[in-house]
């Protein structure tokens, strides 16, 4: 029981192959680094996309009670005090006396600063917006906010959503997009950084339906993570304490995932009740409630909103696809991506660099990569460049031999198996698309020729 | 001639149907409005989603020589001193003594205000940058600025992605993202705002081969716009005049769209030089060349920049899409887009509310949104809904009626011609899977039984 408590896998690992390989790079790296911001590079920002897409199809493309939307980073300075983020959003922030490094409270609470042992000062709450100015004027009233959530960005288009889709209780509005939160103490790699990205749900529903929509919200968004491969061993559920739930909240869960620091956050699943509509109604002077035919009422509907981070989901499904296994040349580094993750599906790789086998090689790349995102790689033995597909998670490797220009057929290889298939090129794309979409390679499409078990 | 340079639609029309179904909204319009700041609904995102796959799809997929990034939108405030935009990102301000209004000098070249005719302030430089401080102090040793433009985030990740993906001269890095600028006369919806959205790449070339590549992307990008169905007749190039290239250009053309305003940028091409990677280079001290084994020297690439609006492109599309004509019930109002750009690909609409069309009716939606983002309409008339799906954009509607009960087959309608066939549902994905892509509707799946021309 406390070895699979024990994560598998170390940050420093993960960081390196990040950088290593193109997945995330230090933001302004050429001058030192920007503190606690990071880049996505060509490997990095193909998972992102893929994760936003899943998670896009999942809750709005296959649904009928879901709609998108994409507001504006920044917002009236309002929505913050309607909100109770210009008041409440804060950390208590303390100081050394000593080396005058800054500290959240809670993260020194025995009074002496974690860095040298020196006296801390009392500690003040400081308040984690950032704020910036807008208009040709740099005063007070042109003053605003980055937004600290994409939420509210849904709760003030309410109305307009409304009015526009028809949608009736219960119905959800979804949106991802970029969220800034000054943080005291950012940390763990993409874990928590002051510019992040949210995938956030707002749903709608009728007072006293809320609690039996929040379990079916909580299951539904456990059983994505699993679905896209995470490990169901790696992840739990955990209720917030009283002392932990939000002024606004009802309830919390927060699904956890095991990240080499521990148990930590990696989506917040919460019943606000109807805290956002009512304050914004109150602020904003605008009756902000849902007709319901039903009961003829007037109703200000409770909200379920399950939060998820975009760079937390993707170093989850990082970490959790990793994985090492000792073969004959050392260590074979894998990261097993389920296939719609993946950020490059299939490799073309001509066994060798004979200008021969070229032609054939590129014709199946420019073909193939009409479907997915493929690369052509032709340097070095096709073992190192199978391992190089490998530690990216390239699910599948279409190879090119002489054989292939006499029989047109191709050999697929599977990252997973390392087992390998033969197939005639007229077959290649359906072969492949059934083999992404789950299907054993072993299952061929019908008229298919192969055999098994060619060794590398 | 004159004629030809007539918008066929005013601002006022669009920024009114975009509102009434959900396309985009004024951002915090609950709280009056945050001025140039605009939120996308429902509609909107799912266009704003298939402009940018569709961008990405063409200049990353698709290409060799191409891959993609993500940058933060914070980054190390050195990069805004190398890259000029500290200096000399400023337009020229003045206030009107008498009302206050700001203007920007160009707007008011005879020296009184163009609102109250008052006398104007002389014209002081005024920086566009945002800025905002970083970290749990506020001094000038955190200050950070939003960026203005994605493009100085691959031009400081041009080492690491270089070092990651290997490519070789000439290759391009893109990125879509979020870019803040601080316009004194934001307007014209979302054609000019504060907050907006770039499609950006940089296309490094070797110095003497930048001319040829110049010339390339202008008219693959010109062309770009035109596959996805920008009128030929409606966009043009123009080439900057020496006064007003960048200090960075060699050489800059605009690809401009008649908007209602008239003609104007929708993107911008330019000839960088060496311009970016040698400032760079310059404030880092690092040597950002590329070594080219041709010649066994190390070089500073030239850079290519096709510089696309996210929100510039979508009211291009929009505008150029709308259309109206005459017909019994009044006026049909019709967004003809491209199928690939489309926010909804298909409708399903039962015939009527008839609880036995309802079964079916249901399932075929089920089985269709797995494949697109497909809308389920049983309100009012089949010919209003025919209306309302034109209005939106949809290129196709399947309706099913009690003869669908009987025969397993449905009406595929075709936006544009107002046709209809009948088809098998057996072969329904398929048939309208081909009309996405562009078959005409009259060539039909083998087998598929069908009759033509069945009014509305």
């Amino acid at each position: 029981m406390a070895e699979e408590m024990t994560p598998k896998v170390n940050m420093e690992t993960i960081v390196s192959l990040c950088k290593r390989r193109g997945f995330v790079f230090q933001s302004s790296e050429l001058y030192g680094g920007q503190a606690s911001c990071w880049d996505y590079g060509p490997l990095g920002v193909e998972l992102k996309r893929n994760i936003r897409d899943a998670w896009w199809r999942s809750v709005v493309q296959e649904r009928d009670d879901m709609v998108g939307i994409d507001a504006s980073i920044l917002m009236h300075p309002q929505v913050w005090e309607a909100s109770g983020h210009l008041q409440g959003f804060t950390d208590p922030l303390t100081e050394c006396k000593g080396c005058h490094r800054r500290w959240r409270a809670d993260e020194a609470k025995d009074g002496r600063c974690p860095s040298c042992g020196g006296e801390l000062t009392e500690p003040r709450m400081f308040n984690l917006l950032f704020k910036t100015f807008m208009g040709p004027v740099e005063d007070s009233a042109s003053t605003v906010y980055l937004r600290p959530e994409t939420a509210q960005g849904i709760f003030v288009n309410f109305e307009n959503v409304l009015a526009t889709s028809r949608k009736k209780l219960p119905f959800g509005i979804a949106q991802i997009g970029k969220s800034f939160r000054n943080e005291i103490t950012p940390g763990n790699f993409i874990f928590r950084s002051r510019e992040f990205e949210q995938m956030e749900i707002e749903y709608f529903v009728k007072p006293g339906t809320d609690e039996q929509w929040f379990r079916y919200w909580l299951e539904e968004r456990f059983n994505w993570y699993v679905n896209l491969g995470i490990k169901r061993q790696n992840l739990r559920l955990r209720e917030h304490m009283h002392h932990e739930l939000a002024h606004y909240a009802k309830c919390c869960y927060d699904i956890e995932y095991l990240f080499p620091m521990g148990w930590s956050e990696l989506e917040g699943i919460a019943n606000r009740g109807d805290y956002d509509l009512s304050r914004h109604s109150q602020f904003s002077g605008r009756s902000l409630t849902y007709f319901d035919e039903e009961s003829g009422q007037h109703i200000t509907p409770y909200v379920i909103e399950p939060s998820a981070g975009v760079d937390r989901s993707l170093l989850a499904f990082l970490l959790d696809a990793y994985d090492e296994e000792p073969d004959k040349e050392g260590i074979r580094v894998v990261l097993r991506f389920h296939p719609t993750l993946a950020p490059v599906k299939v490799a073309v790789l001509p066994l060798s660099r004979n200008p021969r086998l070229q032609p054939l090689a590129r014709e199946v790349y420019n073909r193939l990569r009409r479907c997915w995102l493929v690369q052509y790689d032709d340097a070095q033995s096709i073992g190192r460049r199978y391992r190089r597909q490998d530690e990216i998670g390239t699910p599948l490797a279409v190879t090119i031999d002489f054989q292939s220009l006499e029989d047109n057929q191709v050999t697929i290889r599977d990252r997973d198996t390392m087992k390998q298939i033969r197939v005639p090129l007229g077959v290649l794309e359906e072969t492949l698309e059934r083999k992404l979409a789950g299907e054993p390679l072993e299952v061929l499409p019908p008229g298919g020729s192969y055999w098994l078990g060619w060794g590398e």
